[in-house]
């Protein structure tokens, strides 16, 4: 095997994370993210953004989900979601756990609009039906896709217009605030009408953590209560203090590494191009689509990893192709290389 | 402040453990606790059991909890406890959150006796009432005491003759099963009849993480389905492989970590009683619960971090000391004579 | 205001109900179900089923599926369903408030084809996703629709192949089972590999009620638990009985309010044919869906009531005419004589 | 058997609701509580309220019990009751299946105290710990016993200053308002502070129903959802209406009932002290629970039912008594000569 392009968490934590960790190790510490990392993590993180919104640190991105929407609904509520949305299909019904449902729009390129919305609200008007409440999206989406500022905006509009709060899914975050395919800033979330969302470390160069932000003041009432009752809450909170204060002090760790994601995956998608191979849809960010013949992929299973992510036709599939901040140029240039051998036979 | 005697989890983690997390760090693994650490861990944990019961790694002490109970009840099904227990007292109510109730034992020492649950099932006896389910205990219990080999074969045989599961939360079986006033050694509990239980890696030198072990076969179906569903599946599940394949490797470190607290713990215990200090109970692992005047309470507290456990008379509290693997001798020492000077006035 | 043609509970219990609860009244019984009547209503049923499967009485249709759904899933399994599904649209989060997910499937007519189970069952292959476990249907379907009994023995055969079990919401299945476009009678269905479902009281003559039908006896342990926590045993568990035992005594009254309540459908039907008026699809028992001019349905809308079910065009909607076992001759004939007037212009 | 001591729901429902529900019968009416029985029903309720709190009626006390709760509580937020609550202890885990835990307190005569509540507050500081928000009692209580005005206005008021609603199940209000030993009449409980609560139909005359009032109109948001979700949204609503109507119509039946019952409880205590009998505590509406030698008993159960509550001394058992308003005084009167006679030996 030469290369891993299954995901975005196939290796470990950045070095600087881990020397940071090495660290700080031996110093006593308050438990349960009361120690002064995560404090510190929680300031790099309001200045990133702009505001002081409530931040908190928490282990997972399903985890993240559920508490965030959870905290949002009554039991009656619901959240509106695209077909292809990480809660709707890759969280084991996650959120229906926490008793609520998930109002489900199709959606071809995974994002919602307003108009979504606004049709689904008014297709629930009475007590036989659970209320709509939260519009949740994911930038990028799960395919691949990037909301614009535009986009977002009237989103959110349409959104508090009838009542809902906005809840972004930030797994991928930082190749979107990175892409040269999105407009959308990391200080602009919170400006746009965003109420909660959360900024992904796993994929992004941590071990673990994503980092939930609340803009929305009203949403911010016992949150603590729902991270130690859905298991959020670690003992040594400094685990991902310590990694968010890496991740977002001066350096600006978090920002570089979703760049450096970025690169790649431009360079990868270019190399694409020129073999002439189809994409599903233009790339937006680190997750590539693309269509290659069944004989291809098997052959390219040899030496790389990547998820089959449909049929495409009798003989053909799409494969999904990721980069991340550990991939190196001489990783794209290999897989582009074999590939070519590949298709000329 | 001197040093903090809050808890076991000041620290981070033993300097073996994150040597082994830089040392893999940049290998490529298939994420989910699918990579190689985590199964060499599982293979570590099942040799130290001398079985090759089902093993699960999760993140969280409350996390394993309620997964563990959510997995063994039906909705109608409730689970036995003692009033102090942990799920109880202080998780937030994640166990109610996940649809059950806890039947509570009033218990002085924290620990279950067999007529306790004898007492529970002959009074719920009809469809009016919860069907009790599961039996739960700690080892070490959170007032620091140890059940015997003796004790637990008989929760568990009074347990299984009514139908119950016997599980165990072993947040601090580390000094469980190291401690010279327990008989209980780790290879012991799938044979004494315990269903489910909980390795505790957190308070025993890892930076987060517990090892869920299933002795019972029919408890183990679909058990990674609970895990994502609640919010336990990492993706990067070599955080907790590794630490556990370091805990659990030839070196038994998680052994030896365990036998280091409690000498720290005994060292201070003897100390203690050299100064006629009263304790609430004996001391059986690393949790020491002593009786000292407010007065005394107050000076100590400019120096030392500790828990303020409960008021014991007009003018005394109650106080818990807890050393762990990151004690070191002089710290005991120098509380001890701080201590010695207060109390001489 | 001539009628209502909402739907088929607008009026109280059929005379000869009323009649046994007042003959009833003051004998005294034991509550919660286990009084003579409901033991009576329960050999009533059995008997019409021909098999002795275990029978329980609740309240209402939306509780009954959920507390029937909640029996069957572990918290981790979801519930496949067409999107017009009762328990989908009209039942508030009822099955999601249990903590699970419904797998919702396209379907033009209402019902699901062993194709959609296949499907469901092949997208669910791991832990990131729920488990499908159980297949529901409605006899008759929200959109008015039957199952033939070759439809039936064809989901159950698939769903059985995959471990999943089919239930079957039986609101309407009085008129599903005497209506003479389909061909499945109530003692088929526990032969044809339903698992549970429910037969409907309160849409065919009852005050309240239905009654949850259990042929896989291994669904049966504990059910009365999940009926208490879920509130559905009333003290007064005779209200339930003595109504069923006159629903499913000697004179066969539900079988005979079915009939009457399709024979006011069919010549409701016949009747809007003959005035040419389009229908959304063929009906098959008691609700009626009929395309109009909106300036029809607006004049109509002063003597009758209905509900306005879709827009079907710009100047056109679909409306909903439902019969009722309480449905005379003359409000049929009088409706059809005003449309006749209405369209003449 | 000569008579049924053991509750008050072992006879239908009083002749003047067959009545009604026979004289309304075949009355055409919107569904789903929004008939015109039901609207009388609350506007009755209101008038004997002398308040017009938003009132809704639903089929059963546990019903009504965990629904309510649900509606006033978030997920980290719990319920304090005595330990025989209906709640704690009858209810299945009603209360824990919809996501709450009740805090305990022990009681000896099934009565909360304002010290009860200032304790558990006392002891719920932080995130580590649900947080209790809702105060529940029964009035009467499981025990018989009843609440004065002040004990309750004092109980409100602590509630209040600590940010807690109060709640009252009122299954047995009926008999609490009429009975000669308390003072709360029904129009003072929304004067007083009671957040919500439930008037008690099952127990006083009604074949099914319990009105849940709300007076504190922070709370009546959305609740339909809660009852539509939850499963109490009769489609035929009427039959809780026209109950309902009856009972607070012109000739306030519902007081009636209640005082009937207090007289036969009256005449039975009364009886019963004459013989010597003796009172595990002082009866103050229709529950007395008596001392009985078991050879006594035993011989007793053959011509009455009544319930044993629990063990007195090596010979002796206490048994609870139950009137309703169906009891005649011949019932009792022959019950009197009965157990007269058997103590005589």
């Amino acid at each position: 095997m030469k290369h891993l392009f299954y995901d975005d968490y196939s290796e470990g934590a950045h070095p600087t994370i881990l020397e940071a960790l090495s660290k700080t190790n031996l110093e006593q510490q308050i438990g349960y993210g009361e120690d002064e990392y995560t404090k510190n993590a929680i300031v790099g993180i309001q200045k990133a953004l702009g505001v002081d919104s409530a931040v908190h640190l928490v282990s997972a991105g399903t985890q993240a989900n559920f508490i965030c929407l959870a905290s949002m609904l009554k039991s009656y509520e619901a959240v509106i979601a695209a077909s292809s949305a990480h809660i709707n299909v890759h969280e084991a019904g996650a959120v229906e756990a926490t008793g609520h449902k998930i109002i489900v729009v199709e959606s071809e390129d995974g994002k919602l609009k307003p108009e979504d919305v606004e049709g689904v609200v008014a297709a629930h008007p009475d007590e036989h039906m659970v209320v709509p409440k939260v519009v949740f999206i994911s930038q990028a989406t799960e395919l691949g896709s990037l909301y614009t500022k535009a986009e977002i905006t009237q989103l959110a509009e349409t959104a508090h217009k009838h009542g809902l709060y906005l809840y972004m899914d930030g797994a991928r975050l930082g190749v979107a605030v990175t892409s040269q395919s999105g407009d959308l800033q990391l200080s602009d979330i919170p400006n746009l009408g965003v109420d909660m969302f959360y900024i992904g470390g796993t994929k992004n160069g941590a071990l673990c953590g994503e980092a939930i932000v609340i803009p929305n003041s009203q949403l911010q009432d016992h949150f603590r209560w729902y991270l130690k009752q859905y298991g959020a809450l670690l003992a040594k909170g400094r685990l991902l203090g310590v990694q968010f204060e890496a991740l977002f002090g001066d350096s600006q760790l978090w920002i570089e590494l979703g760049k450096k994601t970025n690169e790649q995956a431009t360079r990868l998608t270019d190399g694409l191009k020129k073999l002439k191979v189809q994409f599903m849809q233009e790339p937006a960010a680190n997750q590539l689509f693309i269509i290659l013949p069944d004989t291809i992929i098997e052959k390219l299973k040899a030496n790389y990893g990547f998820h089959i992510w449909s049929k495409q036709s009798e003989s053909e599939s799409v494969i999904r192709l990721v980069t991340s901040w550990a991939t190196e140029p001489q990783n794209v240039n290999e897989l582009l290389t074999d590939l070519a051998n590949l298709l000329k036979g």
